[in-house]
């Protein structure tokens, strides 16, 4: 039996101003870096030691994974960074208010860009600075792997190939793997594993800072899994991501 | 014509307490977490930019290249850790004061076993705890590679296949690098480029936290080098290092 950590990085400056964030490379707030301090130290409490640890190129999910690693004294394992583990791509809506989004264009319309597996926000030309065309971490990427927008399902299409390819077999040959990345990212890789539709799928919330354990059998079937720390403050936490789409 | 940066890591904990500290994974004190993101601050502001970067296992040197990556808004870029950057295993001296080892053994053989090319401290004994082979980030580490004590010609023989087989190829294909590391690891890499004699290296001391830079040629020899920043206050730094075996 395996054990898989994934770590939703803690807020960010974007997360406190309610802002669509994606791939726009915000960083953690005060919160944010003390929630990672906290996921690291609870991990150590409940035993939990890491061989790889897989993450963003975004520095919300570095920098989180690397506040976690140093409350677990482990910042010394190698840690692997792919675009593939980026938040979705939240398109032209990237830097707006969620909340004045959801006044101009009505909270349905918000609703669906944010839940909607299959409908993507409005796509970035490739002369906005916005596209990620233009940033150097990028270099690398065809023009068919660099997104102008993306909905869930583009998420999950181009984060799978990471997961066959690279942590899957790595999970497989006894590594104990953890994951700091974003909200859907992670959604790409929860839906997957627990073969979730894709209706059900955008109601599912992961908070952020919270270790979540999956328990894997020998194919990486999901055998159970669960948030540590208190479950009623993880409720809690997962109802405020639900909300945040509100206007007013 | 290439450049590459080295860095040494800032102040220890231990640099603080004048331990002798080798393999032990101190973190940074509050000074050092400073020198590191100053560290950063000054190759944003120079321009410098890192498309990889090589640290050592042990987390001093991970720490302030994560500082300086963050203020240098690079945090982004791969980053690969190897053990064969670590600082000079220190043997049976690792935790001890340095003044007080030099009350005890005398200011001649702690500068012998701080700064003789070829005469190591004393070993530990493979049941000492702080024998690397109990600790699991050597785990991949035969008994021939773990180190009991190491001479700076042990350091340097046990480092230069990390830069042959990976960092100089690297280099060659064009990507900028950095290597955040220690005293000794810098130093042999420093050796190996400017073909220092044994005699001669015992006297070379690198500051703490300040970017040293490498122009090198397509061959990889050295056109020049230099330190970013106020060069009276490297100076005065690198005598504060050449200071600390003196007891008194």
């Amino acid at each position: 039996m395996y054990k898989l950590v994934l770590l939703r990085h803690g807020e960010s400056d974007w997360n406190k101003q309610n802002r669509f964030t994606g791939w726009t490379d915000v960083d953690l707030s005060e919160q944010g870096v003390q929630e990672a301090a906290e996921a690291g130290r609870l991990l150590k409490k409940e035993g939990f030691v890491f061989d790889i640890a897989y993450t963003s190129v975004l520095k919300r999910a570095i920098n989180t994974l690397h506040l976690a690693l140093n409350s677990m004294d482990q910042v010394w394992i190698p840690v692997e960074k792919s675009w593939r583990l980026n938040e979705r791509h939240y398109g032209a809506l990237q830097g707006l208010n969620k909340a004045e989004t959801a006044e101009q264009h009505g909270e349905e319309m918000v609703k669906v860009w944010r839940r909607s597996y299959d409908t993507p926000p409005p796509a970035l030309e490739t002369s906005d600075e916005r596209y990620p065309g233009h940033d150097p971490r990028y270099a690398d990427l065809g023009e068919a792997e660099l997104p102008r927008t993306e909905c869930l399902k583009d998420t999950v299409e181009r984060f799978l190939p990471l997961w066959h390819d690279t942590i899957a077999p790595v999970i497989r040959s006894g590594k104990r793997v953890v994951i700091a990345a974003h909200g859907n990212s992670l959604r790409a890789l929860v839906k997957y594993l627990d073969n979730i539709s894709d209706d059900e799928i955008v109601g599912l919330n992961i908070p952020t800072g919270i270790p979540l354990v999956y328990e894997l059998d020998a194919d990486l079937k999901p055998l159970k899994n669960y948030y540590l720390g208190d479950q009623d403050a993880i409720a809690a936490k997962a109802q405020a991501v639900a909300n945040q789409g509100k206007s007013g």
